[in-house]
């Protein structure tokens, strides 16, 4: 299970306050307390400062390494921003980073496919087009379908794919939860060797215990397949919720990881 | 979502204590809670008693019949004990009675088949046979397709049956979980209209933070489709994981019950 630690995230107001007044120590923190809670990459936005996005969003990455050898997830909606945080990061670093993200957006997929065309990186994405959400399962599916083709098309290897298929409130239609879950079985079993990934906590919009209805849902999607989340590894409860339902999903020889959380007391209610 | 209410069982300690001290308002204030906690069925097996388990079968459907008009689940491996309290309960009761439970075994089936034919009674068939507990998603599948195949040949309606695969430990084998989720979900594709239902809790044996690990499958059997399960009521978290995944599963109009629960308290962490 892949873990994108989300938190330096500059649509966070401490974040982007931290970023401002370019406060290293606490970037550092946050990328090394992710890293300690388990992360596999540590995701860095700084959308909200569109002139300075490209300058801040180095700056992050120059943080997050000075702590951590894990690869980050540069996370942006501008190609240029990404083009110049991937390089940026490549000069410093050797392990491989996640783009977040992609999608069937022209515009988007114009300028960064060349960038990630033959290469090894991870990339994150996103059941999006230029119409918009796709609304039913079958949209879903036929822009994944789409996506992979591309992206294959272009030497993105299948296993490098992180298909996000964009989790909606159940608040505004109360099918919504069950149209993600069949999405991320579809796609699993569609195309050997894809992963799936999302941020879930749409989920729960407009609904009373939000943390409560993730958790669950979290477990429901891995029970699907799902293999990649975008989450905040401090939340012990959310952490706990993914080590034992990868557990309970057969991917834990002989239940270790679970055993091992279970010892290092980070299973406690 | 059917609730069988687990907590009248005579292999239990105090109930078994109750039962023999013939204290009724004991068993009656255990029916009543679980009525009142969200059960659909009270289960009552006394198989602890080999001599007095009928006397005492129906004496516990009668504390039942006294508290509440949910049917009760006839809980026993004993052909001829179900058959008497089936009697029983029929007497006194209009609700139509769950028969815990039938599998493949001769004698059982024998015994039973002539009581359940062309009846509406609600039925739990187990995942196993004379050559004991199947072990594969295969061997499940195929004790499972025998079930009602002779089931619905003895005129039992297809949507009156609630298969068991019955629940093994992970920490015997730790591929068991995902085998019972494939189970779940196969049989609930197979067989338009039919039910799945267990007792999950075997899953954890032998495994720490028991309740986390069982609440957590049963979200994950609830994504695979299971829609009837047989738990302890009063276990607030279990009932509240209930809720909440069968909300996600798009299983519960505007979020209806969620949203009702949830006003009553019992979503409360």
């Amino acid at each position: 299970m892949i873990i994108v630690g989300e938190l330096i995230n500059a649509s966070r107001k401490s974040v982007k306050a931290a970023i401002e007044a370019q406060d290293s120590l606490m970037i550092q923190n946050i990328a090394d307390s992710q890293a300690a809670s388990g992360a596999s990459y540590i995701d860095v936005n700084a959308g909200v400062f569109v002139e300075k996005e490209k300058e801040y969003l180095n700056w992050c990455i120059d943080n997050v390494i000075e702590v951590t050898d894990l690869p980050v997830c540069i996370d942006s909606s501008n190609g240029a921003a990404i083009e110049s945080a991937l390089a940026h990061f490549q000069e410093k670093s050797n392990a491989v980073p996640m783009i977040n993200s992609i999608s069937l957006e022209k515009k988007q997929m114009d300028q960064l496919l060349p960038l990630i065309s033959g290469t090894d990186l991870k990339i994150v994405a996103l059941c999006m087009s230029d119409d918009g959400m796709p609304k039913t399962v079958e949209e879903r599916l036929s822009v994944a379908e789409q996506l992979v083709n591309v992206l294959v098309q272009n030497n993105v290897k299948i296993e490098n794919i992180y298909i996000d298929p964009l989790v909606q409130a159940i608040s505004t239609d109360f099918s919504l939860g069950n149209a993600f879950l069949v999405t991320i079985e579809e796609i699993t079993s569609r195309y050997e060797g894809i992963h799936t990934m999302c941020g879930l906590s749409n989920i729960s919009y407009g609904m009373p215990n939000r943390k409560y209805l993730n958790r669950t849902f979290m477990s429901m999607a891995i029970a699907r397949g799902l293999d990649g989340a975008i989450v905040n590894p401090l939340d012990q409860q959310m952490m706990a919720t993914i080590t034992s339902a990868n557990t309970l999903a057969g991917k834990d020889e002989f239940c270790r990881n679970y055993l091992k959380a279970y010892r290092a007391g980070k299973l406690d209610e």
